[in-house]
């Protein structure tokens, strides 16, 4: 693979997908946001290797998206378990499930979110500001004050000339 | 990288990272949703091969999330855009670009999204159920009817045995 440096580029999904740009990354925090956290569940339930799994925790480990515990000490045992950070990783598995869930899942959706408090399901992107249900189709995109032009940005400012403010900032 | 089939693991989230697992397909999808869609532009804001970028179209056409339409006949030259399957991204891309915006970006956002109809920033998950705005510890998850247990999965089923319904079919 090239190595443009993605944590280089001023873009919040370079970055986010620099981190969790592997899809058993994806499904590990999908294990772990169900409650399997133990390192031979998580190895029995994805079919993966020793290796692979222990390089995928390490490196969510090392982005602070993952913590470690000891459950048992001899033979030693670890579990592990979404920070905040991690957690706040949900909304992202909620659009990746629902990309899928609509075009890729003939026999239904396999896994089904609902809303803790009145228990319904239906989650989707809303403005925050007026409170409406947003499609693709309604959502404008504008540079903002942590954009820069470089490698992975190198012609967005130009493309973004016709199509909203001046950056803030 | 091992190969447990992705796209046979009865999983949304792993079937929508088997076709866009890549950063650079990621980056392609938010090149397009801005307007920037020449081969050749593309490759000069992401700073990538021509090889690493006709693999990457080549790949989301083949899944029907780009198609290709050339504006120049001698010599050819092709432009790609996005299809109604991957105008269904859009969620994705916001969720991604909100993670690395909370957690990644010191400088601020680089990019703002904002709802069409009303010029507010702001989108978020709410309930389409209740209207209610929803953050990761208000999201329940259950088996849905397209769930299986094998690779990927194997597990999956027992971890849900205690949080949640019993699964739709």
């Amino acid at each position: 693979m090239t190595r443009v440096d993605l944590a280089a580029v001023a873009c919040s999904i370079a970055r986010t997908v620099d981190v969790l740009g592997d899809a058993w990354s994806w499904l590990i925090v999908r294990d772990l946001t169900i409650g399997l956290g133990r390192f031979e569940d998580l190895r029995k339930d994805l079919g993966i290797s020793k290796q692979i799994l222990t390089d995928r925790l390490a490196n969510l480990q090392q982005h602070g998206i993952i913590e470690r515990t000891e459950y048992q000490s001899r033979p030693p045992r670890h579990e592990y378990s979404l920070t905040d950070r991690g957690r706040a990783l949900m909304p992202i598995l909620v659009s990746l499930t629902q990309w899928g869930d609509t075009w890729m899942s003939p026999d239904g959706p396999p896994m089904i979110f609902t809303h803790h408090a009145c228990g319904r399901p239906g989650l989707a992107l809303a403005c925050f500001g007026c409170g409406e249900p947003v499609t693709a189709g309604d959502i404008d995109l504008h540079p903002g004050p942590g954009g820069r032009t470089g490698p992975g940005t190198a012609l967005i400012a130009q493309a973004f000339g016709g199509n909203g403010p001046a950056p803030g900032g």
